[in-house]
Parts: structure tokens; sequence; C-alpha cells
């Protein structure tokens, strides 16, 4: 039971996307944004970033909706994605990934963890400023969504293969699609 | 010198979202929504959560000018601005405030922070489920913003009086009207 009267049936942030549909539209908008719109990062790597950080954050949710989400985008691979999770620095990623989940663990953690020399390397693997401020801003905003759906106490089942089809829907079409479901008269 | 190529002369996250309109643009919606869209909570009373948070969080930039908004929403009262940073269980505002600053300081911490106790407390000070989601979410939303200005190490100017001024515009005409200095083609 969720600590507000939220709609039943909508586990994790859908609850509180329905309950409150002014606020769910830029929320929509940001993470269709960073996550799904055409990148140089690709929606794999940017969801893993989004797992790892919610993966820190310790929100079973958000971490096993966008674990499903990298697993779909990158062939089903959920061992990458716990591997990602759990010791990313040995995971079968790039090295400008790597660089990267370390300034997002830093962001995580506090803005000003970040160091220059953290930037610094992420820039020598190939990263782009695009690519350093769409990292910083994933990890924000996961920062955000993992408080939101903790701090409202939602319900978050244990039911991974829930996420799992879930998962391939949003991996496939994006948010702003399944946004739908709690913003009937969206246009996003 | 923030540690990407951001625009000259806009501090803080005006540089940031200068530089990436398209995050900008939900970024912008989401503030105007939860902090100066009609609510039941007073523009002030949201900005002083906001402030709260970002002085918890010890961003300069955002707990310097959203104090300043929160101060021009309450005839100019700066005192009561910094009376809330510092000691808010005995600064001049409703039980039902202190009571919401609570939760606003859990969710700052972590989402697992907040108990049905701390939710409980703000209903028996006439605190609504809405006030209750925004509180949280308002609290969430402030550690991305507070991450995303830090985490960039955007500058941050020490000039209380540009902060003063502008604060008083934002008060004034929302964040949707300040947001056409960085999204020229705005429809927001």
């Amino acid at each position: 039971m969720a600590y507000i009267q939220l709609p039943e049936g909508l586990p994790g942030i859908r609850g509180a996307m329905a309950f409150r549909p002014e606020t769910a539209r830029p929320l929509n908008d940001l993470v269709e944004v960073l996550l799904h719109a055409p990148n140089s990062l690709t929606p794999g790597e940017r969801e893993l970033i989004a797992t790892y950080v919610s993966s820190e954050n310790d929100c079973y949710y958000c971490q096993t909706i966008h674990g499903m989400i990298a697993a779909a985008c990158l062939d089903g691979d959920e061992s990458l994605v716990h591997k990602v999770k759990s010791d990313f620095l040995h995971a079968d990623i790039s090295d400008k990934m790597k660089a990267l989940l370390v300034v997002a663990g830093k962001v995580q953690k506090g803005g000003k963890n970040v160091t220059s020399e953290d930037v610094a390397r992420a820039r020598e693997q190939g990263a782009t400023d695009i690519e350093i401020h769409d990292t910083v801003l994933i990890a924000a905003a996961f920062c955000m969504f993992n408080r939101y759906v903790d701090g409202l106490g939602t319900t978050q089942p244990r039911d991974e293969e829930m996420y799992r089809q879930r998962g391939k829907w949003i991996a496939r079409d994006g948010y702003a699609a399944v946004s739908k479901e709690y913003l009937p008269a969206a246009t996003a």
C-alpha cells in the first residue's frame, strides 16, 4: 500500500503518473528524450546508466524495469545487465561506457563528487560533450525517479516476467507510446 | 569553468539548459507545474521546499535562486528563508509545512527513509494527498536539479543581488516565461 491513495493495479511509478498527469507529462517527455530519442549513445547504453544508478539507489522497481529495457535493447542479455550493476569495470562494455558509468556513480552520490579528471577520462575514451551531459542528467534524473517511486511507498511486485514483457514493449515503442496508459489525452 | 563547453554568461542550470534545449524543455515544464502552477500549496511554500532540499544537497546556485524566489513570494522575507534552511522546526511557518519539510528531508537522503508515520503526521496537520505527492516529487526533483548543476561543474557566481533580481522576476512571471531565454522557439 502506497502512502497516498494511488490508482490500483499500476505498480511503481505508473500509479504515481496516473495520480498526477500534470507532472507525469514532463517526466515522460524527459525520459523519452534522455533514453529513447536518437543519440550517439545507444538506447541500451543509456538504459544501462539508468539501471546502474537505480541499483546504487536500491530502487527495486526502477532497476528491474530499466534493466529489462536495457536487456531488450541488448539482444536479451540479462547477464550483462547484472554484471554492470555488480561490477561494471569488468563487464563486456566499451571503455567509454565504463568511464561514463564512473561519472554516473559520482553523480548518484552527489554532484560535487564529479571531478574534471573523471570527465577528462571519459573524453579520452571518445565521449562527446553531449554524451557527458546526458550521462550526468540521466544519473541525476534517476536520483529523482528512484526517490519518487520509493518516497511514495509504491507497490513494487517481485514478478520478473512482468518487467521482462514490459521492458520489451518500452524498448520497442518508447516512453511516449507507453505513457498513453496514464495520460489518456496525451499529445506526447 | 564547467566540465563541458557550455554557452558563456549563463550561470548554473541556465548554461546547461541553453546547451541542451531538448532536455531543457521538459525540465522547465516540470518546475512550472511543480512550483508555479496553481496549487493548494502556495508558490512560496513550494519554493521553500525546493530551497531546503537544495540547501541539504549543498547546491549554492539552486538554494540561492530558489531562496530568492521564495523570498519574493513571501514579501521579501529573506530571514524566513534562512531560518527554514537552518532550523525549520522553529521557523514561522505552519505545522503542515513543518511536517511536509520532514518528508522532503527524508526524500533528500533517499526515498526509503520516508515512513508511513511521517506521512500520517503531515495528514494530521491537514496535508492532502496531492500536497504529499507534490512534496515528495519537489524534493526528488531537486535531488536531480542539484546534481545536474553541480555534476557539470557549472559556474555559480557569488552575487546575491543577481539572484535577488532574477528571483523577483521568476516569482512574478514563472518558469515558462523565463525559459524563453534558452528556448528561443519554446512553445511552453
